[in-house]
């Protein structure tokens, strides 16, 4: 691979950009008119606009982005996350032109995304799955099946997504009436009246585990991630290894990901999520992000695998060097997504000119940003602008070393507010510290005003 | 350990308040009239202005800095490096003081700090030197001692020192010319006209074994540093490993470390200097630096060793959690002393307002500075303004790294020159990527210009 178009922007292409740079392979950026001053945009090798502000304009537009691929020569495309990164048709189009997207293929971009047939796979693959059902054909087969499961459970709509079409049972009485309901529902919103069930895990930890596939049939995975802190099903904070996965645990779980990924030919860097519910101490398969993940960086402190320059490697046609045998985790890694948003105001985003911007630095501190003093945070994008990551012993050192570092990093300018204050607060948070919490955490505890 | 202050400035003053801060010590900065708005005074948790702008009114003021100490309540004082780390008077006066010396005692300082004394100890201990005589009886001895060492020989006066008494003899004419002439200028310059001769090893590389020990006896290596890039003395970029270095050499340097630190009852970090004769394959003790060094950070990149932290834990009176077998070396580090100089005219110092300072980012990149955009660089001090530490597997990866981070490393103000264009050029210099170069390099190597 030569060079590399990065169809993204902010900290995950100029993240692409330094690992092209470290490979020697050119960089080629795409922007909006709203980011002509970013710093992908200073930072590659190349640079193109390809449309007005708003994504659906620039940062979605297949054909421009394929337009300048091919103009400059590109034999890669890089789409980071986000945007067109697990679009089945993007890849489906970039195969097309005769330009390697630098992630799996369109077939297991589209068997990871839909529900059914990724969920279908996974079984016959082995992996557990929440325990479910079939389309439940009646009431009384639905109350039988919901006695085998075990309330509380979830009456999905077949047809349903997004979290629409989806009620919770939690007796008998809730099931009869909760089926009757999501079937009308689901008929009128989706022209589909099919419902299924599946057991509902209400305390959990959001695990995950990274995994690397080459195009010669080589899997491995990379622990996990431990992706529990979140605020509205948006991750705030995430870890390697997990505080609550035992090492037997941890290992099935990695063999599981290494099934999901080998069931649809994966290749490239990708991720299985899983429920893991720690009171049953059970797991099951969620979804597979067939993409770079943001958080990806704890798993490269813990592993010292840097997993986009594994990518490309891979895109390129080299075999994966690694061996499962070759992994080994090392100490506690944290990431904190540092938002441009007012954790003091509900989270709003903010936008604006950074004046003054300090980062952290010394051993252990890693900053992935493309945030500089005299950039200005666009409204139009996503509101994380720094991922701040930490590396050290153990967990404690590692929160330690977070909390030093967040003390250091000043992003300050007129109307700008960021989620550091934040995650100043959730460090010194007992229950976080004590490392035993679930996904409504932050439901429960009022961090910033503690 | 509760509460430490530091005896220093710039970024080693912000290394040490970094890891109080992550082992939950308080920390006390001092500083000079010229540096109020010094980061360190910044992020420390008190700071005291100890004098004017002269470290000679300030930084070197022993008595000033105790008083601080001790209306502080400090228990411990971390001297840094350079101004009083290598002091025995300092180390005495905390021990009188009853306050902790973060270092080794006054009496190791001193015998590592008398150049006679650290020889004969070395030798005792077993330690390899580079082979010499005693002090020269006549010149008929001389000439015998001269052709047992072999020529060139060094005649050095032993009442010299800082590169005064020195003379190179390539040849017996020169040798008893030599003789002569530096009994004269030493019995002149120094009250005693003694010399004596050492084998002058002229092609060799720069090596150092960096050692921790505790209280209780245990002594470990942590792998050698190879800073053979230097200039005028000066270090330049360090890294680690060595290029140079076979498995069973630094084996053996290690070893010869560890009983040096051992020979004078050493007590937490320290670094023993190699001579490493390339052409030989033969190491010889140079000297021993009893404080943290510059360079320390490559170190801590491959081991995973936070050596600040170790120096306060020790020093706390904990005992070495690391055993030798526990020290493995990962990948390659390397790192570049950014100095406020402009390398296209000779090195010449400069000083002022920093406007923009652009730091790169991502994995396996570490910046220790004290610098940030609005900070004034003082005309008083040491030139060295940051220090650029990358991580990579190998070699070659960790001089991509390097590039890649320089290109993306920005420092501008009015007046203000630093060294990145250089270090921009070494990283792509053949020799220096070669591996292949003794401390000769830059002399004979115009790296700027080319």
């Amino acid at each position: 691979m030569k060079k590399v178009l990065i169809a993204n922007r902010g900290e995950i292409a100029v993240r692409v950009i330094r690992a092209c740079k470290e490979l020697d392979i050119q960089s080629v950026a795409v922007y909006s008119e709203a980011d002509a001053e970013a710093l992908h945009v200073q930072l590659a090798d190349e640079a193109y606009c390809i449309g007005p502000k708003f994504s659906a304009d620039s940062y979605l537009k297949i054909d421009r982005i394929l337009a300048v691929a091919e103009k400059t020569g590109c034999d890669g495309i890089h789409p980071g996350y986000g945007f067109l990164a697990e679009n089945a048709s993007f890849a489906e189009a970039c195969e097309d032109a005769g330009i390697t997207f630098i992630g799996p293929t369109s077939d297991a971009i589209k068997v990871m995304g839909i529900k059914d047939v990724a969920r279908d796979t996974m079984e016959a693959a082995g992996v557990p799955l929440v325990p479910g059902t079939g389309i439940v054909p009646d009431i009384e087969t639905g109350r039988k099946w919901a006695s085998e499961i075990g309330y509380p459970v979830i009456i999905k709509a077949t047809a349903g997504g997004g979290g629409k079409g989806i009620r919770v049972a939690r007796t008998e009485e809730e099931l009869v009436k909760g089926i009757e309901i999501t079937q009308n529902e689901a008929a009128a919103a989706f022209g589909n009246p099919g419902v299924y069930l599946e057991k509902f895990i209400e305390l959990f930890r959001h695990c995950e585990i990274q995994v690397l596939a080459d195009n010669y049939g080589n899997v491995i995975h990379l622990g996990e991630r431990d992706c529990t802190v979140q605020r509205r099903m948006q991750k705030l904070v995430e870890e390697a290894p997990s505080p609550a996965l035992s090492e037997e645990r941890r290992e099935e779980m990695g063999q599981a990901a290494v099934k999901a990924a080998e069931a649809c030919s994966y290749r490239g860097a990708g991720t299985c999520e899983f429920i893991y519910d720690y009171r049953e101490d059970k797991f099951y398969f969620m979804e597979m992000n067939t993409r770079i993940q943001v958080e990806h960086t704890v798993t490269e402190a813990i592993t010292g695998v840097d997993l986009v320059s594994q990518q490309l490697k891979i895109a390129s046609g080299e075999k994966l060097v690694y061996k499962q045998e070759d992994v080994k985790l090392n100490g506690w890694a944290i990431e904190c997504r540092i938002n441009a948003e007012n954790p003091y105001k509900n989270f709003m985003p903010s936008a604006g000119k950074v004046d003054t911007y300090i980062t952290p630095g010394g051993i252990g501190v890693r900053i992935d940003s493309a945030m500089y003093a005299g950039y200005s945070i666009p409204p139009y994008y996503d509101s994380m602008v720094a991922k701040l990551i930490v590396h050290a012993d153990t967990r404690e050192a590692a929160i330690a070393k977070m909390k030093r570092a967040l003390g250091e990093f000043v992003v300050e300018g007129p109307g700008i507010h960021t989620t550091i204050p934040f995650h100043e607060k959730l460090m010194s948070n007992e229950v976080f510290k004590s490392g035993k919490f679930n996904t409504k955490f932050l439901e429960e505890n009022d961090v910033i005003n503690s």
